[in-house]
């Protein structure tokens, strides 16, 4: 249970609503994620966070679906179920299948051992790397 | 500096230097990686090491850009320098400039920062999530 | 659930309850918190780790309010739901509300997001900083 | 070193320079920071994560100095660095000493191993809390 | 519940059977962990990944009770659920008690704290060390 | 560069030099860590931790070789290089060779790595583990 109240969509102030009514556009999805909903309590915050994610996912050099890998493998590593959960949602809503998703964990499988491995051993960075 | 001795390729055994030889070819590089020349005080657990990264990086169903896009992202969550400085190096020799590595780090911070956003306010899945 | 036996209160040898009693007079609270409950598996543990609660949040240079936010903080980022848990009822119990909850995690996400891009890209500190 | 070019203040855009100036200004330096820096590769970026910053970290319902060390404290866990040097410099421009930094991180210190033991013993939160 | 499909053992191909019932010998189980069942999805993976599990928990330099107690520091260090589930269970197996595994733990915590410490403050190693 | 000044040994009170003549003593070290300096700008906060010291790495349940690859291991994932040297350092001391360093390193390697698959696929633990 989330440690501060989760504001409903009705009682969002205009400003709110403004940015809550993008937010379902650009998800195509009926209802606003609790992610941005507890950011209402603050809607400078809202509105500056959700102008970035906008930037950050939007078009630019990397197509959308090696963005929402990333930000699985990000998720994964940080140990965050709730993005896990959206953003395997989102791989899955463009056809990425079970093969591929543990074939991306199995990236992440290897990198954070050998991350590990490495700084215990304070192994240095091969010269020319 | 290592806290193990790093051993030079000269020093290999036979059976370690059977691996050395493919890594130097996989990677094209006339050196092998600081990495493995460590994990050679173990040689059977440099040969199942090196046996996963052929199956892990090689061919399947993500392709190789994305995969080391993946490397940089984990190692730069886990903090690991030698991996962040050996993987972009690999992404820049596949061409990728220094606006994608931003770009693909913009997606590292804005999830590492909504991560912890939502375990501190202990935010739940949405339905349907 | 625990992998360790929790045990109860009445269960406490002397030694033992004699740290729990005064455990219970400083927090105000009628129970003791199970984190202090799995250390008396180890009394000599249980009573040099409420010694140093005791020094680091007593009294000090910080006062409590910001202490215990920096508590939750770092249990936000080291992915702690029960100090997460704990430490937002203290500082609601001190008066905390939603939006000053919002606006510490708002400092989390920005510093995790932020602290996550300067390890990717190997950014290295202003001179004079 | 950077795995990307950090890009001088002499070769900014207009639009670059306009939110640069803004930083120069916000935190009375003669210089930009790397962190800025960098993102210049990717103007849309910098933008909205330098109006991100001055919601989070602008007047509200926490002083800045408690901003300030919560940010230290972050980084800190997250292992950087420059954000630690940066915030703790920036903690000292406000007449913090070595005795306020020192408890600010016995606080990070004790909680970050609570944190680490409640998990591996799997302590259920308290009823209540 | 798992983002991809966790594969019955029946369905297994004769690969992968090969490797499950070496598991289920291994382990002494009469049933294979889901961590390598959903590994099944990606036959390679799950064989090498197999491989390197029995070269390094096998046989060795150390012991398999200190390997089984370095699996669960690490997992809680981690934050891994499952892993400190299924190994704090191997060493129970093994006869270790409440009052070892929360000495384990003691040690998680000591140094968890310690970590975070050095680098808040930017503490150089000592000479010599 | 430490953020605070690290007072030398001679410069402590009679209070803090008590304490830092039981650590050189019981390291057997002509000198004080820098850990333990860096703690006596908080002389009640250098007194509770190195209490706490003795009792987790004193004589109890563990043997000392144990705990100090416990404090290795824990030190690598969380990315501290003081504790990583300084508890190798230990090792070695102790006797530990290089083939033992990297056979627990790649313990660290095995399970940070399933650590991370295993969140990023939410693969629930198995029954009656």
């Amino acid at each position: 249970m989330s440690t501060v109240d989760i504001p409903s969509e009705a009682q969002a102030t205009d400003e709110v609503e403004a940015v809550f009514a993008e937010i379902r556009r650009a998800f195509g999805m009926p209802f606003v994620p609790n992610l941005f909903k507890v950011m209402a309590h603050n809607p400078a915050y809202l509105k500056a966070s959700w102008e970035r994610v906008k930037v950050v996912m939007g078009p630019g050099l990397l197509d959308r679906k090696t963005k929402e890998m990333i930000a699985v493998a990000v998720s994964a590593v940080n140990g965050c179920d709730y993005c896990v959960l959206a953003h395997t949602a989102a791989l899955k809503s463009m056809g990425v299948g079970d093969g591929e998703l543990v074939e991306l964990m199995a990236v992440v499988d290897l990198f954070s051992g050998f991350n590990k491995l490495l700084e215990g051993l304070q192994v240095p960075p091969d010269i020319g790397a």
